[in-house]
């Protein structure tokens, strides 16, 4: 059996990067990846800008103060100075406008005074260039802004919007498809009758590929029969990736890697040496990613952590740090009989003052996803290690950085 | 002039839990706030199930080794069991289906080998209750599994799957107004003539409601005249929080303040000891919230980051950590005349072993968005401090937890 960062790095070889590319608007650019470099066709700023609301004078008529000057115009932002401004003169101005002719610095309106009959009285000196931005200063026109492969913030979309990109080209998102497998489910609306379970995989995997950046599609519940299952693989490997839950263990009525060979896929690995999700199967039909992945909802829920997530988002081109580990001080002793499989305990990791601590929920196994509702992140037990003890440090992943209690290794 | 940490005490206070609540399907609801307490309507899991595909067995026939058992049926999951184990028998039995009557534990399919002619050779021991998981062990039926408040994951939503619920309901998202002033604005698709540079600021905005879970909406431009902007404003005021980018300042063309006034907005304050951001405007109407922001696209964003994102997120009734606060090393010496203000100051972070640097990036003042795209964060000076050491240790905060340079405080 491989071990886990084994089967992760061949999980990650065989994922690339996607080509395609959507268009969209700058209402929908955030967190999108930018799929094409970006140039400015305007210089940052476009004009020598008041960067204050107040007056355009020269500095050299502020060597003994308060000066009093004649204010010869008055210019809103929005338009411009139509008159240079001379020695003792000034022309009245708003954060955002053109300075005038003549003038080298601006003095902020409360540091002056309105003498009314056109005079202005400043109070304060100015240095040249004060309070006045320098046409280009920024972004000279022609200069490239952006790159290809950014991840758009606040930040980029508003210097698209600056430079005139109303619509901008990003990398697609990976388009999921998932499917559920088994006699025994029903969807969620019907109440199961005995020996049925409600369909949970397929809700928890669709929520862990938007919170992932993918684009999810769900493409129903295939009882454990052939013909039936044959069909709905068959349309998700038209996709960039393919999530199967359930049908990968032993049993006599897992058809899922039979049907997979059939279908060309060429299977990587078929078992991880992790618990839980042992029964993990991975592969590739040309570009198409495909995980057959245990019935189980935790072993589901933590084989798409560990493994799908950092295939989807190398496959968005997202660069972004993803796995939020760390160390923890273990709270109560923890011994297992056998260490052959590294093994993921839910766990409560808080913090206070500068410990931070890690609390196993109690938990009843890979079915028992309850456990996980008051988990925050993993603790971690390595291959060979088959006790630790309350008070020793152990490897903890939370399952999100805005997370309290989180603090990077 | 009140200080960074009494405007957002003021801002704090003044936000509410948004009340309205949304019924959406559970491939809407990863992240939303659940607005109802969940109750479980079956036992998890709803019988005694096997866990494990094998067989069902008596504990005390694998006394010796290897057993000989009789195989009296074969149950795969979503069918149950006709048959009762007694001495000498077993059930085979797939991950999920209900346990054979009479049998106490399952041993794994792998612990086996299959002899052909209805008989099955056991390899390892089991003990009572092993591979088996108890009705209601996980969940009783009746049970609160989920309260009001709580943020949905996929944990949570695997959860509501299980116990029926194909929609929830979650609190809604605070509704936004976003609104910019100044007769020198123009839309990104339009090419600026000399005066006037392109709206960038609501873009922006934009991108940051959407990154603190808010519901934006954009009312356009509004030229510096006061019909238009009233009438823009009257509208954004029946959102849950308006924000104007432009028109607070001094100027005699930013009417917004005696506009807000005579809409009968509680104005409580007008500028905060902050730079870049000083003429920030705060005020409430009713429940809405309404924040009156500089110009300037770097101001305007930082007055989000610090007050407008908070306020959100309670608005929201999300408590999950949103300022991403730490300590670095300066690397470049700092100093400025006037320390009378809070200053926040772009800069690139970076982590290299256990230390983590801030580098001030090339930075011309609240309009340069250009220097905020190479940044992952900010420098904080505090009041009253002239000068910082490069060496000396410094307050940042970074823009997102996912950076890699991450280091709580």
């Amino acid at each position: 059996m491989i071990t886990v960062d084994m089967a992760l790095q061949i999980v990650i070889e065989k994922a690339d990067v996607i080509e395609r590319t959507d268009s969209v608007g700058l209402d929908s650019a955030n967190e999108r990846i930018l799929a094409e470099d970006i140039f400015s066709d305007i210089d940052i700023p476009p004009f020598n800008k008041s960067s204050m609301d107040g007056y355009a004078v020269i500095s050299e008529d502020l060597i003994s103060l308060p000066a009093g000057l004649e204010v010869i115009e008055e210019i809103p932002a929005g338009y411009f100075p139509t008159k240079k401004v001379a020695k003792g003169t000034a022309s009245k101005i708003m954060t955002g406008a053109p300075v005038s002719e003549g003038a080298d610095a601006v003095v902020m309106v409360e540091n002056t005074e309105d003498c009314g009959n056109g005079k202005v009285k400043i109070l304060y000196k100015v240095k040249k260039g004060d309070n006045i931005s320098i046409r280009g200063e920024d972004v000279k026109k022609g200069e490239k802004i952006l790159s290809r492969g950014v991840k758009l913030r606040c930040q980029e979309i508003s210097m698209l919007a600056t430079t005139g990109y109303h619509k901008v080209k990003v990398l697609s998102r990976p388009k999921v498809s998932i499917l559920a497998t088994g006699t025994e489910l029903v969807e969620p609306d019907r109440f199961p009758s005995f020996g049925q379970i409600r369909n949970s995989n397929s809700y928890s995997l669709f929520a862990q590929c938007q919170s992932a950046g993918a684009n999810p599609e769900y493409l129903g519940i295939s009882v454990d029969e052939e013909t039936n299952l044959r069909g709905k693989i068959k349309k998700g490997l038209d996709s960039d990736m393919l999530l199967i839950s359930g049908g990968v263990s032993m049993g006599d009525y897992d058809f899922v890697p039979s049907i997979l060979k059939e279908a060309d896929v060429d299977i990587a690995f078929e078992k991880v040496a992790i618990k839980p999700g042992k029964p993990v199967l991975f592969g590739t039909k040309g570009k198409t990613l495909i995980f057959g992945m245990p019935g189980n909802p935790v072993s589901t829920m933590i084989i798409f952590e560990l493994f799908v997530k950092p295939a989807l988002k190398k496959m968005s081109g997202d660069t972004a740090n993803y796995s939020f580990k760390g160390k923890a001080i273990l709270d109560k002793d923890f011994k297992r009989k056998r260490a052959e499989r590294q093994e993921y305990i839910p766990a409560a990791i808080n913090r206070s003052g500068g410990e931070i601590r890690a609390v196993p929920v109690d938990f009843h196994g890979s079915a028992d996803m309850m456990a996980l509702t008051k988990a925050n992140g993993l603790l971690l037990i390595p291959i060979a290690v088959d006790k630790i003890d309350a008070g020793e440090m152990c490897d903890v992943i939370w399952f999100s950085a805005a997370d309290p209690s989180y603090m990077p290794a």
